[in-house]
C-alpha cells in the first residue's frame, strides 16, 4: 500500500487492455489507472473513462463529451511525469512510438505488443539501455521465462517456449487449406484478440515470440526452441547449463502475467486469479515440434536470422494476410504463402533506422496486398474462390 | 576457477557420498575433496582416499595403512578451518553431531541426511541462524523448491513436494502385506540406499521430507503438500500468492542437486549430467495424493504437528522397523504399525535439548525392537511367520 503504481494502459479497449483493467480494478490499494488510450471503440473507452477517471486519455475519434481528463497523444501519455508504468497493449506497429517515448522518459513498460520488438528490437533494446528503462514482458510465455530466470546468476542454456499447437495441430495440408476464419477463431485454450488467434493457428505467433524472446532476454536465436504442450499449463521453461530446468505453470489466464509485470519484483495475492487444481489436470503432455509442418514458424525464424528490415516485413505482411483471411478473401494456407512471397521480394537494409523500418513496413503492406490480388485472380480452391465476389 | 571449493564429504561410501565424489571428480577446476568419512566400508573408503588424497579422513574402523591424511573425527572435520563446504550424507542420526559442529564454525552445509532436520530441526535452525551458517538442501525435492524460490521476494503460498508414489502405489492392503524386501528395493526411478528406498515405498520418506521442508524453508506444515507424479521429472513445485507456480525439472539424477548445492548461487556446466529429451517424455502425470492410503505419511505429519521429541521417535522407530523388514523379520505393513505403536507410547518433551532428543531416540529404538518381538510372537501372516526361525 502507500506505494500505488500509477499506470497508463495503452490499448485499453483490446483484449489485453481490458484484462489489465480487471487486474487494476481488483487491486485498488496497489495500482491506479492514470491514463487510457483506445482506438476506434469509443463506446467502450468512454465507459472505461467514466469508471477509472484517468488524468489523461486518447482515442482515434475524439469524444464530444468532456470527461475532465486531458486529451493527449499516446506518446505524450507514455512519457508523462505522472505515469510510473506503461502497459503497451496496442495492436501491431501502433505501439512503436509510445514505447520509444516511454523508454526515453526512463519509464517501466509492460509490453504485450510483441510486434514492436519484432519490428525494431535492436533500436528498442538500445534505447532502453541508454535511458535505464525497463521492458517487462506481458506475453504469457515470456512472463514464464522471466519468472524462471529470477535470481539466476548464470546465463541459461536454452529457452523453451511452449506452444499449444493451435486448433489445427493435427490437420493435413489439404484440411488446412479448407479452414475458415470462424474455425480459426476458436482457439482451444486462450481467449484473445482476432489477429493473435489466427497467428496462433498458423504458429506465426510462436515465431514472433521467438524474436520477442531474443530481444527481451538478449539470447541467441538458435537457443530459443519450441515444445508442443497442448494443455497450456506450462507457459514456458528455461534450461540451465547444469541440465536443470525451471517451468512456470498456471491456469491459462492473461491476468496473471499482466499482474506479475505490475507487481514485480513482488507478487500480490488476487482472489480473482484462478489456481491450478491437480484433481482436474491428469497429464501435461510435451513433445518436440515438427518445424516443417508450420511454414509461418520457419519464415519467422529465417526472417529473424536474416535481420535488417526482414522482421518488420514479416510482421506487416502477416498483418495484411491475416486481415485478408478474416475478410474471407484468401484461404488459411495463403497466409504463409503471401508472407513468404513478400519476404522473397524484399531488399533488406542492415541496422535500419526507425524511418527505414517504417518504410519497409509500408512497402510490405502494399506488396502483400498486391500478392493477394494476384492470388485471387488465379483459379483457386475452396474459400478463396467462393469469396472472390466480395473483393 | 581460482575459487576452488574445498569440500568435506561425510558419508562418502554411501550412495549420495559416492555421487558427490562423481560431481567433484567431473569438476576439478571448481571443487576439491579436502576430507572424507566412511563408516564400515573400509575397502571403498581406502580406494577413495587413494584417489582424492584428502587432508583428513575418518572411518569407524581405523585403517592400518598410513595414507598421509590426518585421522580426525567427523565433528573435527566438519568444523575444520580448511573446509569451505560440508556435504552431510551420513545415515540417520550420525549426521547430527557433525552438522552442529559445522554450523557452529559458520560453514555452509549441503544436507542430504534429512533425519538430522527431522530429529532436531528447531535446534539446527537456531544454531545456523546464530552462527550465520547456511544449510543448502541436497534432497532432490528440496533442491527443486529452493531453485524455484530463487529471486522471489514474496513468501510463497504453498510448497508442493512431488512423490513418485513408490513401486506399490496401486497395491491393495492385502498385496502390501505380502511385499518382500527384494520387491521393495526395486524403486522404479531412483537408485538410492536401502533405507531410503524402503522409506520411499512406505511414503515415510515423503513424510520426512515434509518435516525437512518445514525447517529448511521456515514454512507452515499445513502449506506443504504432496502431489503424485510417477515419472519423477518434476522434482517439486512452489505455488505463489498470485496463483503462479514454478517447477524444477530434470532427468532423475542425484548428481544435479548435489552439484547445485556446491555451485550455488551459480550453475556449472557438467557434460556428465543428463539432459531432458522431450522426444522421450510423452506426458508428465500429476494427481493429488490420497493421504489415507499411506499410514507412514500420516504418522510423519502428525508427529511433526505434535512436535517435541515425537519426530525423533518417528525417525528412530522407522529406522528400526525398516531394518527388521530388510532382515525379513517383519512384513511390509508392520513398518507403519511399529512406528505408530512406538509413537503412541511415547511421552514427548517440548522444546527438547539435544540430550533429550538423543534419549528419545534411544528409547524409541529399544521400544520399536520390543514391539517387533511382541509382534513376532503372535501368529502372523506371510513373511513374518516364515521368517520367525531366523530370529
Amino acid at each position: 500500500m502507500g506505494d500505488l503504481k500509477r499506470i497508463a494502459v495503452l490499448g485499453s479497449t483490446g483484449s489485453i487492455g481490458r484484462q489489465a483493467l480487471d487486474v487494476i480494478r481488483a487491486l485498488p490499494h496497489e495500482s491506479k489507472v492514470i491514463a487510457l488510450t483506445g482506438n476506434r471503440n469509443l463506446r467502450l473507452l468512454e465507459r472505461q473513462i467514466r469508471e477509472f477517471q484517468p488524468e489523461m486519455f486518447w482515442s482515434a475519434i475524439k469524444p464530444s463529451v468532456d470527461y475532465g481528463g486531458q486529451f493527449l497523444s499516446a506518446e505524450e501519455i507514455a512519457g508523462h511525469p505522472d505515469v510510473d508504468f506503461v502497459i503497451v497493449a496496442t495492436a501491431g506497429r501502433a505501439g512503436l512510438g509510445p514505447v520509444l517515448a516511454a523508454l526515453r522518459a526512463g519509464k517501466t513498460i509492460g509490453l504485450a505488443s510483441k510486434e514492436v520488438l519484432v519490428m525494431a528490437g535492436e533500436i528498442i533494446v538500445r534505447e532502453a539501455s541508454s535511458h535505464h528503462a525497463q521492458i517487462l514482458p506481458i506475453d504469457s510465455e515470456h512472463s514464464a521465462i522471466w519468472q524462471c530466470l529470477q535470481g539466476e546468476q548464470s546465463k541459461p542454456h536454452r529457452l523453451l517456449l511452449t506452444a499449444s499447437g493451435g486448433p489445427f495441430y493435427q490437420y493435413s495440408q489439404a484440411q488446412l487449406a479448407e479452414v475458415t476464419p470462424e474455425q480459426a477463431l476458436q482457439h482451444p485454450v486462450w481467449k484473445m484478440g482476432k489477429k493473435v488467434t489466427i497467428d496462433s493457428a498458423t504458429l506465426m505467433n510462436k515465431g514472433l515470440e521467438i524474436i520477442e524472446a531474443r530481444w527481451l532476454f538478449s539470447f541467441p536465436l538458435d537457443s530459443i526452441q519450441i515444445v508442443i504442450h497442448p494443455q497450456s499449463i506450462i507457459h514456458s521453461m528455461v534450461e540451465f547449463v547444469d541440465g536443470s530446468l525451471k517451468a512456470q505453470l498456471s491456469w491459462p489466464d492473461m491476468r496473471l502475467p499482466i499482474q506479475y509485470a505490475i507487481s514485480y519484483p513482488r507478487r500480490w495475492p488476487n482472489p480473482e486469479l484462478p489456481r491450478l487444481d491437480w484433481s482436474k489436470i491428469n497429464a501435461l503432455n510435451l513433445e518436440p515440434i515438427d518445424y516443417d509442418r508450420f511454414p509461418c514458424l520457419k519464415l519467422a525464424v529465417d526472417a529473424a536470422k536474416s535481420g535488417g528490415t526482414y522482421p518488420a516485413v514479416l510482421c506487416a505482411a502477416d498483418e495484411v494476410a491475416v486481415q485478408l483471411f478474416l475478410d474471407h478473401r484468401i484461404g488459411f494456407t495463403d497466409i504463409a504463402r503471401i508472407v513468404q512471397q513478400t519476404l522473397e521480394q524484399h531488399r533488406s537494409i542492415n541496422q535500419p533506422s526507425l524511418e527505414e523500418i517504417l518504410a519497409a513496413d509500408n512497402w510490405a503492406r502494399e506488396r502483400a496486398t498486391q500478392f493477394s490480388r494476384g492470388h485471387c485472380q488465379e483459379p483457386a480452391a475452396g474459400s478463396v474462390t467462393r469469396q472472390r465476389d466480395k473483393t
